[in-house]
């Protein structure tokens, strides 16, 4: 090619067809009944805001933080560019003096996990919860200070949630006082262990500790993998990177194996059990309970980040489908200044159907996490003066709502992404890489499917206790108070006659309680008495779990409304109603989809179904006008939510061809490959036709 | 760095823990009751299985087809690798003398869209389809032998399902005999178009041609839009790619748009209507009605397609499961050679229920695609003859029918891929790439949403018809049977007092057409009688679609295997026991996945709910150790499955790491941006405290 190739591809100077983006947002903006800057400061905290707009203004202004390029890039460009945030943010911390909410908040709206995720989420903790005051100084206070770089090493190629399967061993020799780490087979390498690919030079790694024979199953050890000269692994070990993922490519996902590997006996974290120097000898660890305290809390923070998945993609889809047009409703035209217009798609009935229940399951999963973190609160309390009554309600809901929340949030975003049409498949509605990012949720921390048997467990037990007496009802415990209403009166009947009655939210209440309770006691009776085995009815197990939580969450949503102080001052009277019919949304919703629950269970009739379904319909009408203040408030700038479609403004398109002209295919004419694959083709084409013709004249 | 950096990882030569995968694998095989090749041959035929490994022999021999390095490549090495595909695959099929079966073979094993797709799958087709004899010397004779590529542009950024509101016009000036291509917005730009990004020279444009000042609505031009010469974007031309997108980034979607571009009359397409040159007269299309049956055709292999996606979903998946061992089931132990393993996790009855109604849902589809191209062929003689009476329930169905499969393959997909656990987000299962490229079959071609629309128009009218007397039952028409079957006895009740009633094939198909016709007066009678909107029965509307076309899978099933005369044969008694087991799973898993609806309508009791659900527990058990035979049975080779998970010998972990070992982070011992990023932080340390401490000693 003799002409200049590196021409950009530019897009004419033209604006969408009219009315804009913004117009229609700000038309939008004027429908809202209440003050969204106040329902987010009650969400939030005015404090919180402030913060967030602090450091927003610092990451918009710092290379090392743009996100401009986050869509083109491939694997190699995006760990560069994670190793290159996480050196700079140690320096804009120092720089700024921020504390640490501010670095939570710089990294929540960077909204990109990195290499260095887990030295902070994963390995830091696991230092200052299981280590000696020796291991402190020799681990956690370089660790502190980035001089080393660690990260979490648990799970193999061949074992994930049986961690009491793992093949890693950790020997003792007493001669020299040393363990041996060895990896016996190929399915013992360690996998999946973030940051550990190419940055981390030190590791926690579980393996089975085997002293004077014995093998006493999975310890933590902290060990250094690479040369802290050089960054070059250390001989007797293999490391590296897993490979592409579905999402999270940002992060060196890594596997290790150890080759009669030797450490000091000071790397195994000593703080709650021991082995003796010299001899070997093992000392227990004390009770385990505290650790489930730990659980409750992770666990809490997933159901809170719950919130903001659905608060992102929601916002993203709602204000694109409020600027969206498609079709003219012949039955019922829009207008704008007196001219016909097609219809913004938020209006179909169906797209409110879909977006506007995921909106209120954003507000749900708030107050949800909100009440969690209460409780945990409470119970830390109550266990450090050695209560544990708590312990098992809290630990037992935790496992089932973080398994609920987070089907439930990736199940709406997928929906988000759907609901904005062909446009929801770009990379540019910032909704795919969010999906893949997000996708993890539901295997980690728990598998989805696992956790609800650990609920389900403490649910039959307590079953089996209030049958048998043995539990009271109490207002710590919602599980004993169903369970129990259910068993006073088991042939119970949905009171409606009218679809408002479903409004009401002693009768939402009762049914979520009755439905959980139902369920519950058939899966005893089919086990208890019928002697079906436990694996035959894992089936039922997950569903009585998941109803558990879906009454929690619709019990926390209804009751804070109740009783929460600041709702309840008359300024917050016009916010207040607007979450009620959220929350009365969300619960009429979740009872529609698990419908078949509710008539099984004899509580709801054929009738009353269509009257749900009707109440349902209506609810989407009087949410819809709120739609767009109602993720407003939620007050996620443009800068975390990076996406065309989702823009304050409005400028959907304008953003999709300003987006469209970075792709790195447009900064040339003509593609590679032409000169092999297309020419040929083609140029044969003008050259015979010429010639022959020719001929022919 | 003053060491060899590229030194690439590897891994030590060790074998997984046993017992390995293979003799898992053999173990499963052996249990099947029936001939895997036989069952193979009855889906596939033997000509078409020769023709596949035949044409398979010639892909793994050829570096253009090799997938080796598919999971690693950016979007510019997708590019070039495709149009690499794209150029070798026309010799290779010169070559070896492929027929067009052979290419479709071949294109089906690559199992990748690239940017000759459109080329072949529209533009070609409407090529021939919409043009006269002088077109078709003009530009299909050349695209026939690739002297031009072409695309199919009609999408645009502001208008998807709406293609009357498409914006792009072609205006005709008599002057010079020309039209005059204009994009009048930002939101006018053709958006989407496969193949138009970078690869394309013609496209296929729908514009709104205005004549004689009048607008006639979108219609096709045929328009150069590259330099044949040196595939420069000609003038008064913007066209490029639209960037990176969810999945299918091996192919150049793109955009373009028109400056007052001239094109030649014989540029707009004319076998259906005609532009008189020189007074720019209209002469309208004929009944369009003929080209509904295409549409039919096209709907009728995507869900042949379906077929394919649920295949190869659930080989991966439980030939994985089968592998794949986790937790030792207390209540009943695993052994291998008297020795305690841990269980396999197919045999957890949740597994069970996540994969092999996956595995029925497949040969579901296979029976409904190969129904509807048998009525397909069947309507188009009918209509060559004048007799249009079977189309519009053909026409309803396939559009139902492509919402709900394309709807259930993708959820059949992340099902698979959750299944897989953590693996299961590794690319190396094959589940990852295949969702996202699989993704688009909801929205294009007819959004799944506003699909189910055209499908209840029809079975509402039908209702009404049959209700007035206006429609008489008839073996080609299914909707009328059971909807007069309901109006005869609207109170009906299903029969069984067992679980195992629920086996019987008459009960099942009068349980799914009853509840379709409930579903179909209820919305008849909201929208005749109670004058409710269209726009607020959506979400119902949405749901006899649903119904409807769940009813026909279940039927095609059902009626197929009592019908099939090559199942008749002694010799496939034991094929045709297992399809059975597979049919009434389907069914029954349905029905309890829609078991609101039986119980709305009034059809099925809480107790017999209950022995429904022990009915597919029990269905479970005994396809339980078919699975794996009945995935062999789909004859997907490994080179189409490209998955380490789903090996046909079980080689999972070797296969996993094998492909860690070609990660490009891998080729390198330490990462780049070590020295800007980590050494800093980590040799601060090193130098720091040895001064200090020194100092201290």
């Amino acid at each position: 090619m003799t002409f200049d190739n590196n021409v950009p591809t530019k897009f004419p100077n033209l604006a969408p067809k009219g009315p804009s983006g913004e117009l229609f947002l700000a038309n939008e903006r004027a429908k809202g009944s209440f003050d969204v800057n106040e329902l987010s400061k009650f969400m939030y905290t005015e404090e919180w805001l402030q913060k967030m707009n602090k450091v927003l203004e610092v990451l918009e202004s710092e290379p090392a933080f743009d996100k401009t390029h986050r869509y083109y890039m491939n694997r190699k460009e995006k760990i560069s560019s994670s190793l290159w945030k996480d050196r700079r943010i140690i320096e804009v911390a120092k720089e700024h003096n921020w504390d640490e909410t501010d670095t939570q908040i710089a990294n929540f709206l960077y909204d990109q996990s990195t290499p260095f995720t887990l030295h902070y989420n994963m390995f830091l903790p696991t230092l200052k919860n299981q280590t000696t005051d020796e291991q402190k100084k020799l681990f956690l206070e370089p660790a502190l200070r980035h001089e080393i770089i660690g990260c979490y090493a648990q799970t193999e190629l061949g074992h994930g949630s049986n961690v009491q399967g793992l093949e890693t061993t950790a020997t003792y020799i007493s001669e020299t006082n040393e363990f041996e780490l060895h990896s016996p087979t190929l399915t013992s390498a360690k996998w999946w262990i973030g940051g550990l690919g190419k940055a981390a030079n030190y590791a926690i790694v579980m393996a089975r500790l085997i002293t004077d024979g014995k093998d006493l199953g999975p310890h933590p050890f902290c060990v250094q993998i690479r040369s802290l000269k050089d960054h070059r692994p250390l001989k007797g070990i293999t490391v590296g990177d897993i490979g592409p993922k579905f999402g999270f490519n940002s992060v060196d996902n890594g596997f290790i194996m150890f080759d009669h590997y030797r450490i000091p006996h000071v790397a195994f974290l000593a703080k709650y059990s021991q082995v003796k120097p010299g001899t070997g000898e093992y000392t227990k660890p004390p009770n385990a309970k505290l650790s489930y305290g730990t659980m409750v809390f992770v666990r809490a923070n997933i159901v809170m980040g719950v919130r903001y998945a659905l608060a992102k993609a929601t916002t993203i889809a709602i204000r694109y489908s409020a600027v969206r047009q498609q079709f003219v409703d012949a039955a019922n035209p829009r207008k704008w200044d007196n001219k016909v217009i097609e219809t913004p798609v938020l209006d179909y009935t169906m797209q409110q159907y879909r977006l506007l229940p995921a909106l209120a399951a954003a507000y749900a999963c708030f107050f949800t996490g909100r009440e969690m973190i209460r409780l945990y609160n409470l119970n830390q309390e109550a266990m450090q003066q050695g209560n544990f009554s708590l312990l098992a309600d809290l630990h037992a809901s935790s496992s089932g709502l973080k398994s609920l929340t987070t089907t439930m949030a990736i199940e709406a975003i997928e929906d988000c992404r759907r609901a904005c049409g062909g446009h929801g498949y770009s990379m540019f509605s910032g909704l795919g890489q969010f999906y893949q990012d997000y996708l993890p949720n539901v295997t980690w921390e728990g598998d989805n499917y696992i956790l609800t048997q650990q609920t389900a467990r403490y649910l039959l037990k307590t079953f089996r206790n209030v049958i048998a007496g043995k539990a009271e009802p109490s207002e710590y415990n919602q599980t004993i108070n169903y369970l129990t209403q259910f068993l006073q009166n088991p042939k119970a009947k949905c009171p409606a006659t009218k679809p408002s009655d479903f409004s009401n939210p002693e009768l939402i209440l009762s049914a979520f309680g009755f439905r959980a309770a139902y369920g519950i006691a058939q899966v005893a009776e089919q086990i208890d008495r019928h002697g079906r085995s436990w694996n035959s009815m894992l089936v039922e197990i997950s569903r009585i779990s998941k109803a558990h939580c879906q009454f929690m969450l619709v019990r926390n949503f209804i009751v804070t409304l109740q009783n929460d102080e600041q709702l309840a001052k008359p300024e917050n009277k016009p916010m207040l109603k607007v979450l009620r019919l959220l929350a009365t949304l969300f619960a009429l919703h979740t009872m529609e989809k698990e419908l078949s629950e509710f008539l099984v269970a004899g509580y709801l009739s054929s009738e009353q179904s269509a009257m749900l379904k009707e109440q349902v319909i209506h609810l989407l009408e009087l949410v819809r006008p709120e739609a767009v203040s109602l993720v407003d408030a939620f007050a996620l700038p443009d800068y975390f939510l990076h996406s065309a479609l989702g823009r304050y403004d409005g400028k959907v398109y304008e953003a999709m061809t300003e987006m469209a002209e970075r792709e790195p295919l447009n900064h040339t004419l003509v593609v590679d490959g032409y000169n092999e694959c297309i020419k040929p083709l083609v140029v044969k084409g003008l050259k015979k036709p010429s010639a022959s013709e020719s001929a022919k004249l």
